[in-house]
């Protein structure tokens, strides 16, 4: 395969998640591209409605961009949406404004689960014999596994499978219903990028922090983290020695600290930073690595201007961390 | 002090709060006296609202002993409801049909905080010299113990203090938000009931189980914990040994799956217990104890068959357990 891509001018958070050593601790934010950003609300309304925009290269682009035009972020996220997927599966999508998702389709019965479309029903049919719960998340596993290869042909450098609601199950139905399919996904995404390199896969499970010794040992370079995790012992557990095997992190502020003024927006970020330590800064071999994140999506009405403090705070403190 | 009270026919509760041995694992429901219980609404109905069910001692009474009637729980647990200690604060509590609780009075300043009625305005004086948060919580924390302590006199044999949003929280600000004022609550309670006998103190954050190694030493003989969390490595952390120091562990089905069918229930209820294993059997001395519960309060919409199903699925296989 060949590649079109300019040369990468910012590889901070690539080194982070394979745990290279970084003169700062790089980072973006879930759904760094979003409704707190009023040009994003322009270019929404361009676009006439959510799908509008999801589904047009130049709008999905330039939302993409958006938030870097504006802050020093360390990664540009590809603009889309979850629901994408379900909707390539056949349940039709649709965004009411003000209202949020709507599916045409539903799924409340096997046949509706056999009517799912999916790319190559043959390699299913397997899962077919076991009960209707697993089928769903089969085939839903192997549609994402499908759309992230195929973001990972159209250039992602990196890829993130998240599980918002897994931390709301009980402990063993974590392991079967979440842990089984992530490592699902995982198993069959391509490890090597248009551009040669090897694709960091970024795995998220919004408090799944009680889980970590469960997830220790899945397929991945990266853990994301939400707030109620500690980054020090997670660290402890997941992040290895230098020289040695483990995994990045990543996290873990909460959103609702963005609220505060930004004289305490710089407290709590020096917390989280100070909280993992600082990353290895050996430039010869891997180490615990951190990448600065949000434990979950920014609000819709975070002001933009404790974002750029936020950021800010990030950079200075992780390279005032890595001089001490 | 004298008691009125009958003799207990049933501790198996209490000894397993006490770390005793029991013949089989006692068990209650978080909310037993509640809407799902036809008889319940009938008693409400009378009452003619909310307030006026929990303020009048024989509806009141009632409503505790329904759940007794139609299952054999372990435990009687008062009927409440943690908005009449605000209510008693001064801020004016009403429940609206259908529409659920509403204060006359909202807290939004600090001259609002000053209002809040607390039985000794004096001994607080010095929090207010912390900020406003710190000093909400403090009024809160001494109003709860207060209150706790008033039922101990009325009779209570064990009390709980629950926090069902301190999960949100993140790392730090649990510990500072939450389970300081937890021991605060702790270090005031009596100890001792109008029986002569110590009362048992149990603590349950909803989504805590992250933070076990925090709570392992609060002052307190049993932790409460939610689904989310493995009774097996809670009992490893917290449980202690045989004639060794230690917690009791109360907790933890998922109350959704008392929507299951019967024989689903079951095979949930036989993971819960056979994930904290066998409690001791030594009748000579302390060791680790399990009191069964649900992680979180019964839905109103639950058959009240299936809590049958769950209750002698706790009670037979705790016994059968025993007997390996």
């Amino acid at each position: 395969m060949s590649t079109t891509f300019a040369p990468l001018t910012n590889d901070t958070f690539l080194r982070a998640c394979r745990r290279q050593a970084t003169d700062y601790t790089p980072l973006w934010l879930m759904r760094q591209a979003g409704r707190y950003l009023p040009e994003y609300k322009a270019t929404r309304a361009q676009a006439g409605s959510f799908m509008g925009l999801a589904t047009n290269v130049d709008y999905a682009t330039e939302v993409t961009l958006q938030p870097l035009e504006r802050f020093p972020l360390d990664a540009a996220i590809l603009f889309s949406d979850i629901l994408t997927v379900p909707d390539a599966m056949g349940l039709g999508l649709t965004f009411a404004e003000g209202e949020g998702p709507r599916f045409a389709q539903s799924i409340r019965t096997e046949a509706d689960v056999a009517q799912l479309a999916v790319p190559d029903m043959d390699k299913l049919r397997y899962v077919f014999d076991a009960v209707l719960m697993h089928r769903i998340l089969a085939v839903n596993a192997d549609a994402v596994a499908q759309y992230l290869n195929a973001q990972i042909d159209a250039g992602a450098q990196a890829v993130m499978v998240f599980d918002s609601w897994g931390g709301v199950l009980a402990d063993g139905a974590f392991q079967e219903f979440s842990l089984a399919y992530t490592r699902r996904v995982l198993a069959q995404l391509k490890r090597t990028g248009v551009d040669g390199q090897d694709v960091p896969r970024i795995v998220f499970t919004k408090g799944g922090g009680i889980w970590l010794e469960d997830m220790k040992d899945i397929d991945c370079e990266v853990l994301g983290l939400d707030w109620t995790a500690n980054l020090g012992k997670a660290r402890a557990i997941v992040g290895g020695q230098v020289g040695g095997p483990g995994k990045a992190l990543q996290g873990n502020i909460d959103p609702n600290v963005l609220f505060a003024p930004p004289a305490q927006i710089v407290t709590q970020v020096h917390a989280v930073l100070d909280s993992f330590g600082t990353p290895h800064t050996d430039r010869t071999t891997t180490g615990p690595t951190h990448i600065f994140n949000l434990g979950h999506g920014i609000s819709q009405f975070t002001p933009p201007e404790h974002v750029a403090a936020l950021v800010e705070a990030v950079h200075s403190h992780s390279r005032a961390q890595r001089q001490r």
